[in-house]
Formats: structure tokens, C-alpha cells, sequence
């Protein structure tokens, strides 16, 4: 009989967001009063319009299919050169970082690509992820069996755990182990910390010594507020033959809902064969793109490549700072009522330790049932996350207005 | 060091139309002046305008995101349930077949879940695909380490390829030998051969006996003009236990550059685990879905409803018309030039067989210098495909008509 992938059996039951979806949905159904004014600060999802520039660029593009002139079929699998370049240009070239046209790969997520690139690696890889963690850097090593069964705790075995801590920053040190592919994410979800070039030199350093692979998630970079801290792994120099970025439009252009996001594979970048010879990455990543892809919509991508006009850059601008205010507000709520509360400075993601001895998921169910807010577990993102719980700063001004008054009156 | 995936090393220089595209561009390089008037039937991609009905959709999906209120974030993954509504609906239970909303799984494109498929499966299946066959069936099995290596003529150790011929009229027998994953893709690209409900029920038959999984490509289905040529291997009686579906907007709703396609997963497929239990395999897609890919755009999914609206269905089978038109065109053209036609009938695709003692890259040389017409080879698409060539209707109507005129006065 044909054969199932038998390492998703590993997988634990949810997904994390689909509990909190059941929780709500029984406070709700318990209480429909109450439950007409929920707030939800959970999912990372962005609330507000999309850009005005991007909406002109996909009804222009909408009426270029009208005619077969103007009509576009199939387009490169890896993004077409127009916006590969903005991004190049923009992003990258213009911060004084070489990153070339054709390094720039363009999806339908981040999400996908974080998941996808393990393609292109082997199955003798160690793994090393920080805690707590963006959950599917995780489940994808379960299913493609990187890992063995989990504990108890959601602990996989085989996987190397990086605790990401007040104590540290948020920013793990460097192991003493030798580890393959490192996984980070700055700035953090779900930590809002970011990391300093200092630190990240120190990773770009292991990873050149130890051949090992970063994969930087950067989805976040445009929160960034500091000018010191680093908006691209590229900024430490050697990272091009290191590390690997993911980018989204998600988060920045309002796009969780039009789908468009990058990862840069420098050309640079090598790894070893099964024979030990050592080959760039490049060309299994094109090759990926061109076998299981068809690439992102013509339209989509013109819809990405406006964010780069000046109309779009202020608009995003706007989205930043409208975010970035209701990140203000809601930490300074938490502050004030006496919580310890990290990020929200240079990340939309609010990170705050509850009252000692409550785990997250009791101040989970307090908060949505005593303040009528759904914000994210800190435990559903690893066990060095307990104790914590994440408020997402993605909500209108008068929601987050809201939400701080009541997390204000809640009697911690 | 770490390890890339060597699996990726064993695929042969090119995909088939990277290595056209190569031989199209000498071409042009060299002869400026016919390639003024070169006529591309290679790549079976649409040229007509989006249809009327989709880009309304579509520009009214896009004034929606103009609004806190009418904005879309992340949709469900596995896609709106307006869409797999409609699917399911339409494709599905108005031809009397019990398929059910959440069996539909709207993906970017068949392409990536004919790739993406072979995520829910285990390594130790026995594959076997069709010869001559879409490239990515097998590329996508070499690259997940499910073959040895190729040899000379590109045929890879490990695969059962099963030789569609002229005898068979491109419809493979089952196998003598037990296999696990079967691909089979009606009507068929390249060939443009279909299946009929007997060959159809003894592969289910097979596999239903064998334990063995179809791949059931259906891309092609809205070209089907016999009405007793199955459209969907769900209209044989058990296929809801052995066979998964892929459907595409691209070649009915001219959607190559739009993206938007699907995937049936019913829920009675079951497959062993490797401890030899049967369990459901729609579980694990799902969780695959949720995991690594964030679905669909919301504005796509309101392009791609609207192709089952009253208008939609009358501007998809004008589009499917005149393609059809061009097929007969082409056809005709090819029969009176002393050729052996096969397909054009039920499908874009006309399968043209040379005269004796051509290989297919010959004719495909000969025919791009001498009649500057693209096609592609046969041989491109596997051993059993040596001698013929693929044309593609998918063109202007003042195209096919010309690439006709030359087809009949080429001295063959």
C-alpha cells in the first residue's frame, strides 16, 4: 500500500493559532454580550487599508489582461526583472549592500519560503531554532523528519533549542555545539527584541567558522525605529556567504492579504555535497523555483513593485507609524500596570512577562475572559516563552486605545 | 559543513523549455529578420485577454482592500469558502459527483501541488509516471531523492515509466509490477490523447487492488467535446479511494499569469503509516496547507468565483472555442501536409509524429529555420516521445492560420 509521510504523525495537535481560535470561539458562544466587544490583538494579521499606490498599480495591471497586447501568461518563475530590481535597488543597493538582481528570488510569502527552503538541504543537518519560536520553522523540520517524536512539553527531539531569554535579550548566544542551519528572526516574533550588529556579527562569525547556514527572517525590518540596528543580515560582512533572507511585503504594504514576499540566496553561499565537495545554493534554489513554482501573479507583483515609488514609500511609512503608535500605547499600558514589558520598540509584537506563577495559557483565558482581548500564549511558542504573552501591536487606533484602557484597569 | 541536497545534482541540465528558449534565441540572434515574423506554438501558454467577468472581479476585490472594513488579511489557507464552494459545486456535484466543500484546496497552481504532493508521501513508494510526460512529475520525484540517477537518454533508475504509444493510443496499461503513486494526466499533455471510462476504471481497479494512490492531472478537462470522455477520475465508482485530482484556471480561465488552481483531496484516501496502519491522507494536506503556504490571494479567489458565474462559464467557452478552433486549424494543416496527427480533438495539444528517421530535435530545427514556428520536441518529454512534436493551439487565431499556411508548405 502506498505510503504516508508517517513524521507528520509527529506534528503536535494545533497548530497554535487554531487553539486560540477554539477558546474564543467557546467564550463566545458563552458569552455573546461580552463577545461583541472582543479585541483581537492575537494573530499577527495587519488591519488597516492597503496603500493607495499599490490599489492604482493593480487596477492598472487588472486592465492590462483586457487586451491580448497587454495580456501576461506566464511570467519568470523567480519574479520579473522589474520588480527583482526595485527590490535589489531599494532594499539593498542603495544601503550600499551588493546584492544582485538575481539573488533576489520573489514568492507568495514568507511562510512558504521558510518552509520551502529546507528543499534544497539535506536530510544530516543539525537544526538549531530559537525558543520561543515562529512555530513553522519547527513543524516544516517535523514533516520533512529532521526531528524525532516530541516530549510532553512540545520539545522535538533532535533539535538543537536556542532559550531566548530577558536574561539575554531575546538574542541566544552562539552554541557550544556545532550546529548546520540556524534559524533567526529579527526583528522577533514573537519577542519584538531585535538583535545588535555586534550579535549578529558574532553568528555571522560561528556560521563562517562552523560552515553552517542562517536563515534570516527579516519579515519585521521595517519597524525598525533605531538606525544602529541592522534592517539585513547582509550588513555584516562575510554574511553573503552564510546566510539566506526572507522578506515579505506582509508586514510592511499591508500584503497578508494580496500575498508577495522575497528571499535572497546570495550567489555566494555554498554548501557541501554528499561527496563533500562544496556547491553553491544558488542554482538549487533556481532550480526549486523553476520545477514547483510558476511564480507570483503580474499583477501581484506590480502591486509590490509600487511600495518602491515615493507615493508608495510614504504610505508605507504611514502603516509603520500608525502600527508602531498603537505598539506605544499598548506598552505603555502594560507598563503602567505594572507588568515587565519587552519589545514594541522596533517590532509591531508587545511581549510582556505576566504576574509570577500564571502560565500563559491562564493569562490567556484571564485576559480574554476579564478583558474581552485575545492576545497570543507565550508558552504556544516554546517553553522558554511560559509565563509570557504576546499583544499585537496590528489593530485600528481606536482598538488599541481600547485594549490599553482595559489591560490598564485589569487587576494583575 | 552543511549539506545541501544532493538529490538535485542527478536532474539533467534543463528543464525542456529553458533549453528552447536557448535554441529560439541562436535563432533570432542570427536571423534578425525572420525572427520578425517567428510564431511561438512551444509553451502551452493562453495569449487571449482575461475574460470580462474575472477582471470585474477583480477590480472590485481590489476597491474592497480601500477599507478598514472591506479589507482582507490571511485568509484560510486552504482558500475562502465562497471559492471551494463554487468548485466543489460546480466542477463537482453538478455532474453528480459527491465531493465535498472542504475536499477542495485552492493552491497558486498545479504545478506546485503536482511538486507539493509529494510532501505527504514517504520516500519508500514505488513510482510510476507516463512516458512521454510533463517534466515535473519526475523532476519533482529526483529532487525528493525518489530515483537513482539518469542515464544517457534521461530515463532515471527507480521510476516505472509507462510508454504511452501510437498502439496504445497514448493510454498506458497498468503494470505487470505493483506501484504505489501512479501518474496519469487526461486529457494529456503532450499527447493530447484522453482516457476513456474503461481505461479510467481499470487504473482505479489497479489501484484500489494495489493500494496504490492515481495523481490524477485534469488541467485540461474544459477541452473535452466528447461527452462520454471522463472529466474527472471521480466519475469512476471508488477513484474517491485512490485518487487525488489537480484542476487549473489557467488553461480555462486563461489564469497562467493570474494563478489559481486546486486540488481534490477526499477525505476516504487512506495510506499506510510506517507502522503499516491505514489513516486518512487529508489530514496531513491540510496540516501541510496551514503550515507552508498562506493561501490564495483574496482578490484572486474573487477572480477565480467568478468564472462560475453565468458570464464566466459563457466567456470560458468562448475561449476554450477558439483555442479549439486552432487546434482543428493546426491540425488539418498538419494531415494535409502527409503528417500522422494525433490529439486536437479533446485538448490544445496536437502530437505530431515525423516523418520516419527525424529525431525530435531535428524536426523541432528544421521547423523553427524553415517555417520559424516554435514547437516543441517530443523527445523533450521523455524516450517514447522520439519522432514527434508537440504543437500548442494556444494562440492568436491570425497565428494559428499562419502557422498553418507554412506547416502545409514546408517540404516535409
Amino acid at each position: 500500500m502506498a505510503q504516508l509521510n508517517s513524521n507528520y504523525l509527529k506534528l503536535k495537535a494545533g497548530y497554535l493559532f487554531p487553539e486560540i481560535n477554539r477558546r474564543v470561539k467557546a467564550f463566545t458562544d458563552a458569552n455573546p454580550e461580552a463577545a461583541k466587544q472582543l479585541i483581537r490583538c492575537g494573530i499577527g494579521d495587519v488591519t488597516e487599508p492597503l496603500p493607495e499606490a499599490v490599489r492604482a498599480a493593480l487596477h492598472r495591471a487588472v486592465d492590462e489582461y483586457a487586451t491580448r497586447e497587454g495580456f501576461h501568461g506566464y511570467g519568470p518563475e523567480q519574479g520579473y526583472e522589474f520588480l527583482r530590481k526595485a527590490i535589489a535597488e531599494n532594499d539593498y543597493r542603495a544601503r550600499g549592500l551588493g546584492i544582485a538582481d538575481d539573488e533576489i528570488f520573489v514568492s507568495d510569502g514568507s511562510k512558504c519560503d521558510c518552509g520551502n527552503i529546507l528543499d534544497i538541504f539535506g536530510h544530516d543537518n543539525r537544526i538549531a531554532v530559537m525558543d520561543p519560536v515562529y512555530p513553522v520553522y519547527v513543524d516544516t523540520n517535523v514533516m520533512a523528519g529532521h526531528t524525532g517524536p516530541a516530549d510532553e512539553s512540545g520539545v522535538y527531539g533532535g533539535l538543537v533549542y536556542l532559550p531566548c531569554t530577558a536574561e539575554n535579550g531575546f538574542v541566544p548566544a552562539v552554541p557550544d555545539e556545532k550546529v548546520d542551519l540556524i534559524y533567526l528572526c529579527y526583528p522577533n516574533n514573537p519577542t519584538g527584541a531585535t538583535a545588535t550588529r555586534e550579535q549578529l556579527a558574532g553568528w555571522v562569525d560561528y556560521a563562517l567558522k562552523n560552515g553552517a547556514v542562517i536563515l534570516y527572517d527579516a519579515a519585521y525590518e521595517a519597524y525598525i525605529q533605531d538606525a544602529s540596528i541592522p534592517r539585513s543580515i547582509y550588513e555584516i560582512p562575510g554574511a553573503e556567504k552564510c546566510a539566506i533572507e526572507f522578506r515579505s511585503f506582509s508586514k510592511n504594504g499591508g500584503f497578508t492579504g494580496v500575498r508577495c514576499a522575497f528571499t535572497v540566496v546570495p550567489r555566494a553561499l555554498e554548501c557541501a555535497t554528499d561527496t563533500g565537495e562544496k556547491r553553491p545554493l544558488h542554482p538549487l534554489w533556481n532550480r526549486r523555483f523553476s520545477t514547483k513554482f510558476n511564480g507570483v501573479s503580474y499583477l501581484t507583483q506590480r502591486g509590490a513593485e509600487a511600495l518602491y515609488t515615493p507615493e508608495g514609500k510614504a504610505q508605507v511609512a504611514a502603516l509603520i507609524a500608525h502600527y508602531m503608535g498603537n505598539a506605544r500605547i499598548l506598552s505603555d499600558a502594560a507598563r503602567a500596570a505594572g507588568l515587565t514589558v519587552y519589545g514594541g520598540r522596533n517590532a509591531p509584537y508587545i511581549w510582556v512577562k505576566g504576574p509570577e506563577g500564571q502560565t500563559s495559557w491562564q493569562l490567556f483565558d484571564r485576559i480574554l475572559n476579564e478583558a474581552n482581548i485575545v492576545v497570543t500564549p507565550g508558552s504556544g511558542f516554546g517553553g522558554a516563552g511560559e509565563g509570557y504573552f504576546r499583544i499585537s501591536a496590528f489593530n485600528s487606533r481606536a482598538n488599541a486605545e481600547e485594549a490599553a484602557r482595559r489591560i490598564r484597569s485589569l487587576p494583575w
